[in-house]
């Protein structure tokens, strides 16, 4: 059995011109392993309606889930949740169900839901809400696409309330074996491992570090024991070279 | 004049498993908006040659310019070069020039250029090489693709080997105004001012810390002294509210 696959959407001009570096890709990342689902790919696209629309109805089309992070705020520049429900080919306005989502907060507050705030009511017809109890205003999910806040701390409340309705596969397990030698030295000893087990995934990561270097190889696949054994194998291996 | 545009394809396993987490994007999108390139799009993809073939196709039609980063190291998983090659239509093979700069590397430090190093001379027959002060392989310009290494350390020195080879626009400028009010209260002044200057880029990034909330209203343009000037008044209407 293979693993459901997925996508990331981030938006947001402030990723591309340098301003913010985000978070949020990262923190899914390491959700989606955990949980069994395969991180694909990931865009950064700004906010601009054609690129967001293009993208999500390529992702969407391309793999079973997408994850959207930022853009569903109350201001001008928070198109994602139109651009989404164009993608997907659904109508958006403001709806009830987020309408008194949002009310009921900004009641508790004393402060006034006004027309902007009001903006993040407008959900697709056919959209589930995604729960948001940082702030109240609400993500959804519409088809296979999750339409989250870009706001770390919200996005990532999103990702918990969202990922327990999916289903995932078998996690994706990992080893990692540190070598005190060149990836020049073990490229071929380590090409000969990685045909030998054409089911397991190895990755090949360098570094320098206090005036050493080395490379931490890293074993990923399903089963703990066997990951366990192939790793005791590549060191016994590697203590050869 | 508007400025020549460029997107990023992060080719690596490890940021998509959430192992890693991505460097080279938050810098690349610093120094491009310092040399007056605007990057619109960024893409993560695995280690997985038609996944790399095809973006590499789609960003180089849509975009000035691509820059890549990751898989050029000497192990099995690195696979860009040969993907570069074919997605720009290019053959492949180790070159005398790269394999000359290998050589001096390893002979000054007395190490043995094997099969595996030698795969980082592998470069495409019509590429420029990228010069790599830090550990001698190599990158390249092949046609408006720029192939560069993960490490962030020789990323981030082969981004400055070929900036100055590229002519950039005006560089982006940017005014920030801190606003020590929600989103929603905003917003309406905000929009009619993003009417009147539509060719200006405003952004909102709304924060939460320690305790307190309010927005970053980012304005964005080639014009140091009108941006001063539309700050300012921002600032004045938005004080009325």
């Amino acid at each position: 059995m293979t693993n459901p696959t997925a996508a990331m959407l981030v938006i947001g001009d402030e990723i591309l011109s340098g301003r913010t570096r985000d978070a949020n890709m990262h923190h899914l990342a390491g959700e989606l392993t955990r949980v069994g689902i395969d991180l694909k790919e990931a865009r950064v696209v700004s906010d601009h309606a054609p690129a967001i629309v293009a993208a999500a109805r390529a992702l969407s089309a391309a793999y079973d889930h997408v994850f959207t992070s930022g853009g569903i705020g109350p201001t001008h520049d928070d198109i994602t949740a139109d651009c989404i429900a164009e993608a997907m080919g659904d109508t958006i306005d403001v709806r009830a169900d987020a309408r008194a989502v949002l009310q009921a907060h900004y009641d508790a507050q004393g402060i006034e839901l006004n027309e902007a705030r009001l903006r993040m009511a407008r959900i697709p017809s056919r959209a589930t809400l995604i729960d948001n109890p940082v702030s109240a205003a609400p993500g959804f999910t519409l088809g296979n696409v999750h339409v989250m806040a870009g706001v770390p701390r919200i996005f990532t409340a999103m990702v918990a309330s969202v990922l327990p309705t999916l289903t995932g596969g078998a996690p994706l397990l990992s080893e990692s074996l540190r070598v005190d030698r060149g990836e020049g030295d073990i490229a071929k000893p380590l090409a000969d491992m990685v045909a030998a087990h054409p089911d397991l995934s190895f990755g090949s990561y360098p570094f320098q570090k206090d005036g050493g270097f080395g490379v931490n190889v890293v074993i990923r696949g399903t089963d703990a024991a066997r990951l366990a054994q192939v790793r005791e194998d590549l060191a016994a291996r590697l203590a050869e070279i």
